[in-house]
């Protein structure tokens, strides 16, 4: 867990990428001057419990990691249009409106990457796979294991390529910050 | 609109149905002692805005019509497994995951119907066609006309639904009430 801070001045800046799940929702809080994982780790809601209370524990558990890190960015995945399991795709649907919805609340503006464009910031492979991307994230922040579970991979590196995209973005406009 | 009541004891008891979708979010209460619409409309999203900020607008919406009418119960249709439009219905996923949080943050137990049971609740035939559903809902309700949208009849279907299922549960309770 982070350190805690009382005031938004001393707080480092941040992206916050978050991968939705019903089970399990990854995340991770990436500082980007210089770039280190600040906290990263899974909001889990309870299997047993009905959906609306599961909801409810993902929404809590985001809204906890926003208010402490107070993320400049938040950063999830683009919807796909073909999902092997529809079902489950649409649970996640609930998970990821759920987490944009705490998003707006907190007033953070979000960005939406497509999958292939974060494969391709990561490992120069648009199709990479898993344990490619994996590789790829440890390697990017020098982290000696791969993180698990996957769920935390794929929120790291959702929250590299967003940093990423918003410091091409920034050169592209001729620009600093 | 519903007149708005101070206290909660001065309420009448209802059931609010929900159609959750991106677009438009059909929503009925249904009083239910005796059985009238107390207010039934729809919650619509700017489908100009982002995502995140659209999400606020159902939330907000419908928080609205909890508060206003403090229902004992939210009904909404059970997910199926096939949807014609996958992408489509992902999206509504992300509506209904909004629904059910503002219903569980509102302390309000949610009942989920199967669409055969809601059909032949109202019709005798679980795979009744949407203008006979629409004509059931009408008749049950005494309107002269076809309730518009189709998300209004679906919500005030769901809404019908609910309190037949839970006035058959009470009865087979050997219940009061």
């Amino acid at each position: 867990m982070a350190h805690r801070v009382g005031t938004s001045g001393s707080r480092k800046r941040c992206i916050l990428g978050v991968d939705p799940g019903l089970d399990r929702t990854g995340y991770a809080v990436l500082q980007t001057d210089p770039i280190r994982i600040a906290e990263a780790g899974v909001v889990r809601s309870d299997s047993a419990a009905p959906l609306p209370g599961r909801l409810v524990e993902i929404e809590t558990g985001l809204s906890d990691i926003i208010d402490e890190h107070a993320p400049e960015l938040i950063a999830v995945e683009t919807l796909y249009s073909h999902y092997k399991h529809p079902r489950t795709a649409i649970l996640m649907g609930h998970a990821r409106g759920v987490v944009l919805l705490a998003a707006a609340r907190a007033g953070i503006e979000v960005l939406s990457l497509p999958a292939t464009r974060i494969k391709k910031s990561l490992t120069g492979n648009g199709h990479a796979g898993k344990a490619q991307m994996q590789k790829a994230v440890a390697h990017a922040l020098q982290l000696r294991e791969v993180p698990e579970p996957a769920d935390v991979a794929d929120a790291l590196a959702i929250a590299l390529c967003a940093h990423e995209t918003r410091t091409n973005a920034a050169a592209l406009a001729g620009g600093a910050r």
